[in-house]
């Protein structure tokens, strides 16, 4: 890779550390907290966690604090090693800030002993199952630090299901005579790091096995995970486009922009986003879910705002859509669990052609949801009835559901302008659709994604110096001060529930989905009235590497659900 | 609009000027240089520009210097006005930068008194024709300083081409008793200044127009324009988003990355982009055009490249289209003529549906076309076949060529893996098409071009000052350090050459496109091959706006082009 200059100056740039941590790893110990209530009952910690089952979140502080403290409330440090053999992988899509993950934690294993040794697994669990690696070393390290993707050793999407793969996993984390495992991933990663921790105890192999919270998604959290890294970068970098699109909007006043924005599951990023730039609106599954809002209505309450704008001479708008919609809509859901079954039906095979495949559905849905498919854009019931992912899963990212919300919206436009004599003939709707999703992906991290990883970085390294396996390295009070930010361990199996998946009942991390009691949410109910019709745009503009307040901003959702007095500030949001 | 921390900051920035506008405007003399060569005829400028004919290009320098020099270069300043009235329009497209050369011309004219008055037309020409404008305040100029878009008076696309037209130009300029009037455009926008000017001198109305170049695309420049505004912050902004996509294409590498840019007639951006980035591969239009490539033979060289880069392990890879690109391909070309010609027919109007016209235009076109738009895939054969744009071409933003060339590609792909035995079955091709264009057009503007846009918006005042009609705004030397830049004046008549335009002869800017003989194509071409193969990668990032040496880089077009001693570095491309 040649270098540019952002880059260059990049790779200098000094990660800001909690004060927790300019203390050496060998000095800190760690207290204890309450323990937390599992949503495993007894008999399935038994089942999967057996060695887990007493584990508490820890919290790690100075040795002085300690001496102070009262003792039985803490652990000291039994001489552990110093010379730590540690493997890290990269799992799944790449999220800004997994590079410095490994430089926090190769910093750390260094400062512990310069004899320690950082192996990096290649291109994902596949490079820990078939003992694929290479050495981390200064010079390597020092080209990746602050620096987006996951080139570094590369990802991948393998997961560790069966005997066979636990028993490569072990027999290679024995060949390489490791301490400790670093898992940098997603809900499925680390359930997989869980497991694995399980697993070597059983087999009496002391690696130690620590999960890291990554996702841009944002929706690996919960009651102590605050953020997942890179969720901060990705949102900024989408923001800065739709801002972008929303001034170019309001300097052409002519265009519709449908966007559509990545994150499967959970609208996080299309809240934050919302937050940031203020569209007219943003869809947001799961309220449509709760609401039990039809395909129908969406479309219905789009065009009228369309009309309602039109009446202020404002024929243009921002439209944000979260790439998870269409399997939160009540009725599109129930329709894809339909064509799945009719998928499975061996008639199907009979009919060669797609125009044949989809009279064969339409004849056989249920009869509510003949409509409904009958009003979807022909590309749309199309790409419904093509090949499923590994999973089973239509594979969403090409489903396009802006355009089949412009095309809807266009229809029901129409509709009402011939039967509607209030609505005007002469509303022009002119859209542009978007998709934005690689892009943010693998952007140089922000500063805040750049100290937050580090430091994840530096925790997962006092986790294993630490021999605590099972955890999830987590820092706390991301909205304060990164000097007041708090180094806490959270045991896995603790985020966990029991689902059925390919059959049989395994431990999964639930996905943390957009609350609707939550503070970001309902900022954005309170403001987004306002906001449909009043063109009141935000433009972030690019992200800002400089270590001042721009180049330090955080989220909207972590400054509205953590509201703290801090040196930091989200976006300066004031009228103009 | 609602401000962010960016926004707010971005505000703030104090323009560089270059030393010659250190001087106050009336201080400022300038020197006539050797005439230049006209593409017109006398007797075509007789026509159309019988005031111009004797007008060469002119620079400002100080009084001093013209005082030492031999005064019959020189001409000295005629005590004009020293309060103005002057209009703006900003016509076409966004770039970013326009609102700085609004808030130079402002500032220029309240420096020679603070009496004068600046009009800002709404929406384009049509505020002019119509007699809609706003006066331009402090309070109102202050919160655009530095921003994109084009939001602060609109823009539009309306040309005065009637007798009327001209007229209602004409009364508008009188009734707001106009000393100048500065338009803010493309090619056309300038044809337009151009002819207004003589328009006015025949009708006696001493009101100078004055003319500055803007476009995104890169194709308003010449020998004396340098550089068109925006065009700056533009690529860069699509150079950090396929840089993050290079980012994650080598991090994931499993997906080809389709990425059709923005860019009607040239492949500037393209070009551009391509020297910040280093994809694979990267199509030039002029160079196809050049080379009489057909489709075919483009397809084939893409799908080589993916076998080639198959062979090395590496099933990843990015490809840069023009947005203008189907247009040059000889064939391609042929072929929407023949079509243009038989949507003119009127048996088509018997033809209903899609495919019956389809099968019209199959039957009807010449024999070695028949098998060209065989080859289309159907949604994009269906796109030429639909509505043309007022001005009777095709839509292109909305031919989605990125997703044609990946269709063609893997049907290449796979009838070789079929056919050909060293062509493995098993080579994948997972592919994501994207399209960047509204993203880049209302962004901040750099620092480079809100510099050279407020210098741009100094010299239009100046030009106006000196009753100078006719002319184009122009900075040189932007290559240079901003304190080197020069400011002339170019009379819009010498870029002008006659094309038949509806009919009618027609004065027209010619759009410059990618010279294959400049120096940065010659750049591209020395070092694609490696490219092609070696994921060498560039990752430029986000615009930074800090003013120091990330701040402040230029164009890699710019720095080939004119290479020169400066302080300023064009991103510092180093092997990492």
């Amino acid at each position: 890779m040649t270098s540019t200059t952002l880059h260059t100056k990049r790779l200098d740039y000094k990660p800001r550390r909690p004060d927790i941590f300019k203390t050496s790893i060998k000095n800190l110990a760690y207290e204890t907290k309450s323990s937390i209530k599992s949503e495993l009952t007894i008999a399935q910690l038994q089942e999967f966690f057996p060695s887990s089952i007493q584990k508490t979140p820890i919290r790690f502080i100075r040795q002085k604090q300690v001496q102070k403290q009262a003792k039985e409330q803490t652990k000291k440090i039994t001489t552990p090693l110093s010379e730590l053999r540690v493997g890290v992988i990269l799992s799944g899509g790449q999220a800004p800030g997994g590079h410095n993950v490994i430089a926090g934690l190769y910093d750390g294993l260094k400062q512990l002993n310069t004899q320690s040794i950082l192996y990096g697994f290649l291109m994902g669990t596949e490079g820990l199952v078939k003992n694929k690696h290479i050495e981390l070393t200064d010079t390597l390290i020092d080209r990746y630090r602050n620096t987006g993707g996951f080139n570094i050793i590369g990802s991948g999407r393998t997961k560790i299901e069966t005997p066979a793969q636990f028993e490569s996993a072990l027999q290679t984390v024995q060949e390489c005579k490791l301490n400790g495992l670093v898992v940098i991933g997603g809900d499925d990663s680390n359930t997989n790091a869980a497991l694995l921790s399980e697993y070597f105890i059983a087999h009496e192999c002391s690696c130690v096995v620590v999960g890291v919270p990554k996702t841009i998604d944002g929706d690996l959290k919960n009651k102590y995970i605050e953020s997942s890294f890179g969720f901060d970068t990705a949102t900024k970098t989408y923001s800065e486009l739709i801002g972008n699109i929303a001034r170019d909007a309001s300097s052409a006043r002519k265009y519709w922009h449908f966007i559509r924005l990545m994150g499967r599951a959970a609208s996080h990023i299309t809240l934050e986003c919302a937050l940031s730039t203020h569209p007219n609106i943003a869809l947001i599954s799961e309220e449509l879910l709760n609401n039990g809002s039809s395909l129908k209505e969406i479309i219905n309450t789009i065009t009228q705002v369309i009309i309602d704008r039109a009446q202020n001479g404002d024929y243009f708008g921002l439209v944000l859509i979260p790439e998870g919609l269409i399997e939160f809509i009540p009725d599109i859901r129930s329709l894809i669990t339909e064509i799945n079954a009719l998928l499975a039906d061996t008639r199907i095979k009979n009919f060669t052609t797609t125009e044949k495949r989809k009279s064969f559905v339409q004849k056989n849905l249920p009869s509510k949801l003949k409509e409904v498919f009958a009003s979807l854009p022909s590309h749309i019931s199309t790409q419904l009835l093509q090949d499923r992912d590994p999973h089973g899963n239509i594979v969403l990212s090409q489903i396009e559901t802006e355009k089949m919300i412009i095309e809807m919206v266009n229809v029901e436009l129409n509709s009402r302008k011939q039967k509607n004599k209030t609505v005007s003939p002469e509303i022009p709707f002119s859209h542009v659709a978007h998709f934005f999703g690689y892009e943010g992906r693998s952007a140089f991290p922000s500063n805040f994604d750049s100290n937050y990883c580090y430091s994840l970085g530096l925790c997962a390294c006092t986790l294993i110096y630490n021999s605590l396996s099972g955890y999830m390295a987590t820092i706390r009070g991301l909205a304060n001060s990164t000097k007041q930010w708090e180094a806490w361990g959270i045991p896995l199996h603790s985020m966990m529930t029991i689902e059925t998946r390919k059959g049989a009942k395994t431990p999964v991390i639930k996905k943390a989905l957009v609350e609707l009691n939550d503070k970001a949410f309902r900022y954005f109910e309170r403001n987004r009235k306002s906001w449909a019709l009043s063109s009141d745009y935000a433009v972030p503009g690019a992200i800002q590497y400089s270590d001042d307040e721009i180049g330090n901003t955080i989220t909207h959702t972590l400054a509205l659900e953590f509201p703290s007095p801090s040196h930091k500030k989200t976006q300066n949001h004031t009228k103009k």
